[in-house]
């Protein structure tokens, strides 16, 4: 008898948010689940890692029947330590989310979720990052969780090619509502920030950055554009970040100066 | 008379690090230079924005002449912050570095150098990461320094394409031994980490991550190479992380579906 696939779970909101039980819940009968998730929030980490301090990684009982570790560090160092300490081997499958909040367009590299998923990825292990787009701790993820075990499913049962990673986000919508998965492009989009300027109690100046999310990408073929009409978006992501024709403009552009 | 150029300078290593002054110095006559940086070292923050804590800035006199800001924040605050608080307008060109150690390969997207010019570009503002291959606070910049000097000149005068960022690894070398500039491509390279554990005084785990960098990619076209042939790698990066060829995949073998 094979063995069952094993399933890393993880995520940047840390072990304890919903929406992390609602992932291992969506895909604990396609294998083995075993969780490795920051003890805290860790939304905006990028790909950051831990370098400065030393990693705490610690058993806990937060799920019914499923091995559970959290750890001090960001979602990269959680799939990091995982695979070397915990695994001891790399996972099947590794599934990240589901997130509280958008992770479409450019939010992907500033996503610690995305991070986590792209760091397996890097490792050969095929991943996707879920997001669903409502922040609430009250969310329904029903649809979400119906898309990110289909999506597993797909992920374990056929031979997708190499370094295959997955930005999934998952409309706000009731299920009879929902379109369902349509594969796109990264929207060209950014936040325009404002810092909010306030006075501490002993007179010192402090910001909080306030953000306002632009798309200036009017494409047809977006995940903005998807999510708007009502579907799940699918973009693959890759993590060869060269920019190809760029590479042309300065070979001929710059030609006495590069070679 | 036109006005100066405004060039914003960051970084990753903090705004006391000998790598940055060696940026300020090699950019200083190219026109008004304001730095921005963190108050500390930043490595391996990748794309990390400061969410959950307001953030601190404060002028400072680290550089004779040069305006200059320390920030609590991330290399990406730094940049968010100085657009909105500081130049209040988009500077010319933003360079970042120069770096206290190779970022070439996957590192670009771990490297908060490369995060905080990423930032700029997404903004539109032509920007570069520098770094030198040299950890040492000794390290020799000069190569470095002409090098940043050539670059950030040409993206001020020539009419570069939009969203232009350059990831720039200089090799550490002589200036008689160094071979000049190449356009790369990123290798495929990973760091297989391994974790360290050490047990506290009060007999708790703790690890340190230990990482060994692999490359795995024997391409002659690749910053890796170019680095070991004393050339300087400059690699052009975009933020689109979206993968058309997996795109294309997908809706050939997932059709049935996916849309």
């Amino acid at each position: 008898m094979r063995e069952k696939p094993i399933i890393l779970v993880t995520n940047d909101d840390g072990i304890t948010a919903p929406g992390i039980r609602a992932l291992v819940e969506a895909v604990k009968d396609l294998g083995q689940v075993i969780v490795v998730a920051p003890d805290s929030p860790q939304s905006g980490m990028g790909h950051a890692i831990t370098m400065g301090v030393p990693l705490r990684v610690n058993k806990v009982d937060v799920f019914e029947g499923i091995e559970s570790w959290q750890c001090s560090g960001t979602p990269v160092d959680c799939v990091k330590l995982a695979r070397d300490k915990i695994l001891h081997r790399k996972p099947d499958v590794c599934v990240s989310g589901i997130n509280h909040g958008a992770n479409h367009s450019i939010n992907v590299i500033y996503s610690g979720t995305m991070s986590a998923a792209m760091e397996a990825a890097i490792e050969g292990v095929p991943s996707a990052g879920f997001s669903l787009l409502d922040f609430s701790f009250e969310a329904d993820f029903s649809v979400a969780k119906a898309v990110a075990h289909g999506i597993t499913k797909r992920l374990l049962d056929s031979a997708v090619p190499r370094h295959t990673l997955l930005n999934v986000n998952i409309p706000r919508l009731a299920a009879k509502d929902f379109k369902g998965l349509k594969v796109c492009r990264q929207a060209y989009a950014k936040w325009d920030e404002e810092f909010e300027h306030r006075v501490d109690p002993r007179g010192k100046d402090y910001y909080w950055m306030v953000g306002r999310f632009v798309n200036m990408d009017k494409g047809e073929d977006t995940d903005v554009q998807a999510l708007k009409d009502g579907y799940a978006s699918v973009v693959p992501v890759k993590f060869d970040l060269t920019d190809y024709k760029m590479k042309d403009w300065l070979l001929g552009e710059w030609k006495d100066e590069v070679k």
